[in-house]
């Protein structure tokens, strides 16, 4: 099971990066839920690296086929299939990369567990480009939570180094709009594209964070012991490729906090049990507070540079310089925000079935 | 399934904090594993409270009882069933708390999942005194582990803000020996002691940093896509009560780097292929390097203070203050060094029997 | 996962017929559910063979003992475990047939499965005693399915080649109560017990069909494609040692039959969509039609007789004569009853709540 | 997980009957294996009814694309999508039939399980059309196996009470060959024959029985208590609709035995442990003997018939005659022969890759 993510709400992921396509299965969505393909093309148009800065200059269209699950622009409860043609890939620039495995990247040890049959083309199974399935079916999950009043909105936080100010919750959609990084601080959002362009004139990469928040979530969503909303979402999320740290609430900072100060305060508000703060990402005993959910992950820098490395040829057995010629993105994170979405949306989907709390046929527009 | 983890190697835990016994249940342990209840014992053992600083007075001896699974003292392929009894349990003191659930606590997110039927005593299901299933269920999967080369050693690396230096992966064990909070550096260990002596002193709490590493895994380990290397033991650590944020490698600090800086070249050693350096701790798409893994755990401080608080009393609907009495851990850290370690055992247990990397039949002593 | 059942509602089983204890873990019952230790032990004491025609003298009052996920007399959510000591076990009669594998037992490929590890005393964790643990966890499904109105009741059909009549579903608890082979039909009753004690008498053993019917189940449960109520269903009766074959309605004579005899005509019944017989055993699609659900399971006979066989000295690799001692059921049809009830109460319930048909949280008596 | 089986070997299945397309995606197949589009195209036609006696008139080429996980002709170790278009699929005939339910069809039991947004064309996905995604996955499954060893064959044994002769196991796949029916007995096929064209006639359906054999497997396949063989074919071979009873060796008949003459006796032969006799198809405890496994799947009638019969007016509440039109199938045993193969086979290369029996990495030609 291990390509796909979830058990009442599943997607199983297919496709290499220069394979025909890059697709995806949903199971176990409700059924009756109004599905526009154009949704999902808008969350595929956000991954797609179109005018972000520092993005790849591959340019696909990404233009999404809905095969199977809909009916009269309805889910019916059968499985989704989803896919997205590959038509830019270039794989010339790959074959020499085979003998001569790519510092951070996933080349060698794919090789080694896959005895050399695995599709090395562009990354193969192990790029990116799997995460436009990804987003695929989030954008279907989405829609599915949007049914019942549950909100995802992620934005970054952090890159390379530059980091901006909190932000608001209820203000992140309307405030990340205007970033060409998603960045919700305008101020942050010109330096983060600053240090992308500086990056990507050195042939270098760097790394950021995404934050996600998720409003509209009821109390008492999540599973127990081993099945708590920060261990599915964690596993979702550490699925993206380059995530190398995920934390809830103010996570690793709490830890350098007193329970004084960590601890959030019950109060009454609008006569609703509610809280004062919100320092445990609205997360108690791996079990949502009906505060807004809030997670973080860490995206390490992509490890396509044009910097000049050293790594070995395997067939020799010896050490060589390599500079990676194609074309890469000096920053991964702007497009990586949808993914995050797309991640905990799916996850949400799931663990909002297994406790009863989405009905399995939908009404909504 | 939620109560449980891993696939193919899996636990199953139960027991509650006040009820009669913890325990967990271990499926798919290879047959012929030499177990010896004194190795389960021994890690109970580190995760008691007796003699650490800052911890929790009540005083039980957990001895482990292993009911099924075992004989003439291997493993037979069944599943071993095994429980400490909960003997020190007093459960007055939590009676006036379901009413007025105690913040940064499960209480009242149990209570609204639950419908009210929760075990409110001890914080029944929710109580750290579950881990005690996971650590035996991780001795058992650290002695199949160890049978094929694999060892795993946690230590504390950070209380109260208080950081130690790096740790040499081989050093480990020999090092937190001495320290009474497991922490591999001497002077460091001094003033994590103090940070909880003060803490303690004042009803307050603190939390901290575990840092895990494996050594002796092979390259390859880590299943696809959603079932990663990563994916799989974040979702067994978040499954820690108290844990708020988990990275690898060098993880949210990769987010400020450049990939030039954060990419590990590849170099030959010993005629085979390795690392550098090990930013990526061990771990590239998911999969094993070869390297040691290394995984950072953050614990938030134990949200039970005897510090005044704020809460509702949820029949009158109204805030008031609250002060808890009872006996309780100034940090937690130093006990859950084995508790993380539990859970990256099992957990790697699962994954190498699923990529074909553990015998099914183990004949070591 | 192997061996455990369920995904929402799930058992796993442990114990060994001559180890300490049989027991098992029930995760995933709702919370709230009035849960009496006398209801388990009623079921367990249908299972024990006392006063049973042909069944072994091995005396055990196999008393249940829960030891978690009780709280007031109610479910609160978390796991249940339960146990029955292993109290009358003798196990001398088992160690001669380590190297002389018991023909129609287990004992051989278990030995080839488990490298010879695994615990021969008993048949293991491969006699039919691991099916109390099946009973104890079933007990609770069915006392959770009770509440929401729906009552399983299974009952001997045939035993030896002696078949009953039909009986009406609604009559099968009562009907059953006056045999002591739990057959409905007081004339087969008879011939049975005659069958049961002429094959004792000759030192053999003889099998015979269970027939499930459940009552009160809603339309439209059972998940899709791989996940349909014969499938699921299915698997869980085929975990009962001894089974070989299930069928569903009309099961095999379906095969043999036309179309325009075996579809069951829809028709309107006090307002009501119904169907005008149960040829498909109240289930169109893997889906339940809201008609009884009928399941029967073809046991064969026990493998342990007193009548001398031939087997092989695995030791000497030569065929030799064997004459096995020990007690054993001439006939564990009439004690399988109530386990045939237990996987299907156990199925249904992991299928009502996957299905939004079962609440998460039960407020009756 | 629904629409899927199997663990470590996965097939998910997607589309409907009069949809876009059938297709289905497999996961966890072993890297190398040589692939050919033409091995799973030999077991589509298998499948389609061209020129079988009493099929369905609609005409298909069924032709596969493999979309993804196959690289340089052998896989990749990534997932494979497979998928045939719906190119015949006539929707008229069954608008008609959305308020008035087929009997013997899931119609009524999906339009109140979906809440009336299934896909009603043609069955939608409770069509027998999806199986086309269940025998291309078989067809990658079976050569997964038969790179191991193992072949399997399965053959019609009963069509309308007509039964055949035992056929002996490694005769089969040479003997059916002949057969339009895929019956190793020639005069039983010519009445087999004959029994579909008088049922055709007649506008009527018959049903039958196929048994699947299985050679070459290794002692000690299957997992524990609930994972067994049995109950995993079991739950596979049901998924196939139309299944109404699956038995395995003598099966039901075995109810009726001694145990003296169903167990069979262990001898040596050429060296080997083996069974005198194979009452018990080739399965103790759920575990392979290394004997042939036999099972045996009963199909009741397809419900599709040409003959008046009684249903209801769902808008109306009223009892309605109904007479079906459209294409159908009179017998859909034969064409369900590689059905049966084809989750045979993705289950045991899911059993046989937990049980460690086959390699993660394939090279055989």
């Amino acid at each position: 099971m291990s390509d796909g993510l979830g058990q009442l709400f599943r997607m199983t992921s297919f496709g290499e990066s220069h394979g025909t396509c890059v697709g995806v299965v949903v199971e176990g969505c409700p059924a009756g839920l109004a599905l526009d393909a154009a949704a999902v093309q808008r969350d595929l148009d956000r991954r797609a690296s179109l005018g972000q800065p520092g993005s790849t200059p591959r340019r696909e269209p990404d233009a999404v086929r809905i095969l199977s699950g809909l009916y009269q622009g309805r889910t019916t409860g059968a499985p989704l299939c989803m896919m997205v043609d590959n038509l830019g890939a270039d794989s010339a620039a790959y074959t020499e990369l085979i003998d001569r495995p790519r510092p951070g990247h996933a080349d060698y040890v794919a090789g080694v567990k896959y005895g050399g049959f695995n599709d090395p083309r562009g990354g193969g199974r192990f790029s990116g480009r799997i995460t436009a399935g990804f987003v695929m079916a989030g954008a279907v999950a989405r829609a599915a939570l949007a049914c019942i009043g549950v909100e995802i909105d992620a934005h970054t936080v952090a890159i390379g180094g530059v980091e901006s100010p909190r932000c608001d919750p209820g203000e992140v959609r309307q405030r990340r709009a205007a970033s060409p990084v998603s960045c919700c601080d305008a101020e942050s959002s010109a330096r983060m594209v600053e240090a992308i362009e500086c990056a990507r004139q050195r042939g270098d990469s760097i790394g950021g964070v995404v934050e996600c928040v998720v409003r509209g979530l009821p109390t008492g969503v999540g599973e127990p012991a081993c099945a708590g909303i920060e261990s599915e979402l964690a596993r979702g999320v550490f699925s993206i490729p380059a995530v190398k740290g995920v934390e809830f609430g103010d996570g690793f900072a709490l830890s350098r906090m007193c329970g004084s100060a960590s601890n959030d305060p019950f109060v009454m508000r609008n006569g609703q049990v509610s809280c004062a703060s919100n320092h445990a990402g609205g997360i108690l005993g791996g079990i949502t507070t009906g505060m807004p959910l809030v997670l973080r992950a860490a995206f390490k820098p992509t490890p396509s540079i044009a910097v000049s490395q050293r790594t070995v040829n395997l067939n020799l057995g010896e050490e060589v310089e390599q500079t990676i010629h194609g074309r890469h993105d000096a920053c991964i994170v702007p497009r990586a925000v949808v993914v995050v979405e797309a991640m905990v949306a799916i996850t949400l989907c799931d663990l909002l079935l297994q406790g009863g709390f989405m009905p399995k046929v939908m009404r909504c527009q």
